[in-house]
């Protein structure tokens, strides 16, 4: 294949790279979810990890160590509150430049652990080395499936699209922080993600739920995944969608349009849910009775597959995809 | 803690960073020996990860990409050797920059699923994103005890130390990579360690071997690590480390004494095997009937704690830190 990675693109290039592996028999699920399945001895596994770099992920003037190493930790403890698991195990790799304070590194360990702990998971090993420029950290969190794990391809047309929190904060707070604006609660929200265990857990647990993620690259691009691997499509009800004075002010004053904004705030690690339109009042009731959480029901489930519509129309905006200019 | 992580060394560091981590039920072994060691179900989890940085690890015109790729997997692969364990699923996390060939990127990865399919592990998931500067890889592998898990803690006074392989060939690799000096078969070794998966389950199986671990930092500062975690000593006998005529003859033609540098010769991902006096004979003389690799005794343990003597004396030679300069 000839090119760069960058002309590429994230997902040509790991459908490239990955193309040839070899599965095991153990393999419940591979590459192409949350986690990977893999059975062990009387139970299964849930493997995921995720990588944080500096100047590509995070700017260290964005927030303390303390923010940076909690919100590095999410995106990978995420993943495993997206298939409805617990979190066991985690794995830190750090590489660092020679003249970071080591002031700093405890710092980003001490957000690192907090986020780890809050789970209830345990930091069990790790690499620690030298880096040429610029911090890398890459967490490996392993994990338990409880009752079932919830695949991304479970969606069925007619089911109800649902997301949990106030997504949209997220990328404001990011769009906050790149442009220098002041902001400080959607930055807060940008850098004090939580990753939802409890609540995944709680949804695995409802029949009723077919399909799950997390919102990682943004609500649009991910409910792209989901409809690719479920092959149906979506129709998003941008009327629908968590907004709120401080998000819809902030895109004002920026003369921004807030709905594609919202549509592919990324980083966001809320959970996209598809549940069966019968039980989905009920549910969503029972679901915020149980949580101090919001859950929006912002779009319906058709048979078009891949499809992913706005209002019924294909939207315009894209989301984020690593290597390419955003 | 002041100062930068330069000055304060890469272990040092990483005891001030995990200092107040709080360690699960399940958790039989953390940080501290090759794998952490977990409880799942009926089965025990090995778990590890190990990073590559171009330019700290491997400069990319050292090989070709399936070479890098191949040499980074087996980094972490041997860590599963050094516990006695089998293999079971990996994790690839690789940040790349932008301008990096697709091929190059294709090299590499069928360089890391070769040396894991040879282990009989099957890559399962990961995490491709963009670089600011050079080729970050890190793997994490998650494997499973057989039997038990031989940790760095069971060495006693009096056992034999031995060593698979042709240990320091590959530091000799590695010098001659570094100041552009021609030595093929030298450099082949560095750039193909083999992941003593095999050799590995089968001394787990004999009760007469106490502690083991695999050779990264070097011969001398590993055994350092063994003897700290079993509260022992050692006293290598420098006569005994392997030898042959390629290495010496290198050593000789850069005008350097050679046996410092096959004490500090790291990357070399054989195994260093602490076991029992009496068994020592008939069992090394097994594992060479077993396998086509070398295993040579090369010192015996003491009760002094904590020290690592060559020929009864403390050595002048230093084992590879990173941060630390060479």
């Amino acid at each position: 294949m000839t090119g760069s990675v960058g002309e590429r693109g994230e997902f040509a290039l790991i459908a490239s790279l990955t193309a040839s592996l070899k599965s095991g028999d153990d393999v419940q699920q591979g590459i192409g979810d949350d986690c990977a399945v893999v059975r062990f001895g009387d139970k299964e596994l849930l493997l995921t990890c995720d990588a944080s770099l500096e100047d590509i992920h995070f700017k260290r003037d964005w927030g303390t160590p303390e923010e940076i190493g909690w919100k590095a930790a999410v995106s990978a403890l995420s993943d495993i509150a997206a298939m409805g698991g617990r979190a066991v195990a985690v794995l830190v790799t750090l590489a660092l430049p020679g003249d970071l304070p080591v002031a700093y590194a405890e710092g980003l360990y001490r957000g690192l652990s907090s986020a780890v702990e809050s789970t209830g998971a345990a930091i069990v090993g790790g690499d620690t080395t030298a880096s040429r420029s610029g911090i890398v950290i890459d967490l490996t969190v392993i994990g338990e499936v409880v009752g079932r794990a919830v695949l991304r391809s479970g969606a069925r047309p007619g089911d109800v699209v649902a997301v949990t929190g106030a997504v949209g904060e997220r990328g404001a707070g990011l769009h906050a922080l790149l442009h220098d604006i002041e902001a400080p609660d959607l930055v807060r929200a940008y850098l004090h993600p939580t990753p939802r265990i409890d609540e995944g857990g709680w949804l695995q647990a409802q029949p009723s739920v077919h399909a799950m993620m997390d919102i990682s690259d943004g609500l649009l691009p991910d409910a792209r995944h989901i409809a690719k691997a479920s092959g149906v499509g979506f129709n998003l009800l941008s009327a629908q969608l968590p907004n709120n004075v401080r998000l819809w002010s902030y895109w004002a004053e920026q003369g921004m349009e807030s709905m594609p904004q919202r549509l592919c705030s990324g980083e966001e690690y809320e959970l996209l849910v598809i549940l069966a339109v019968e039980e989905a009042p009920a549910l969503l009731q029972a679901f915020m009775a149980q949580f101090d959480v919001a859950i929006h029901p912002v779009g319906v489930c058709t048979e078009h597959s891949g499809d992913v519509l706005v209002d019924g129309e294909p939207p315009a905006a894209q989301g984020f995809e690593h290597f390419r200019a955003p």
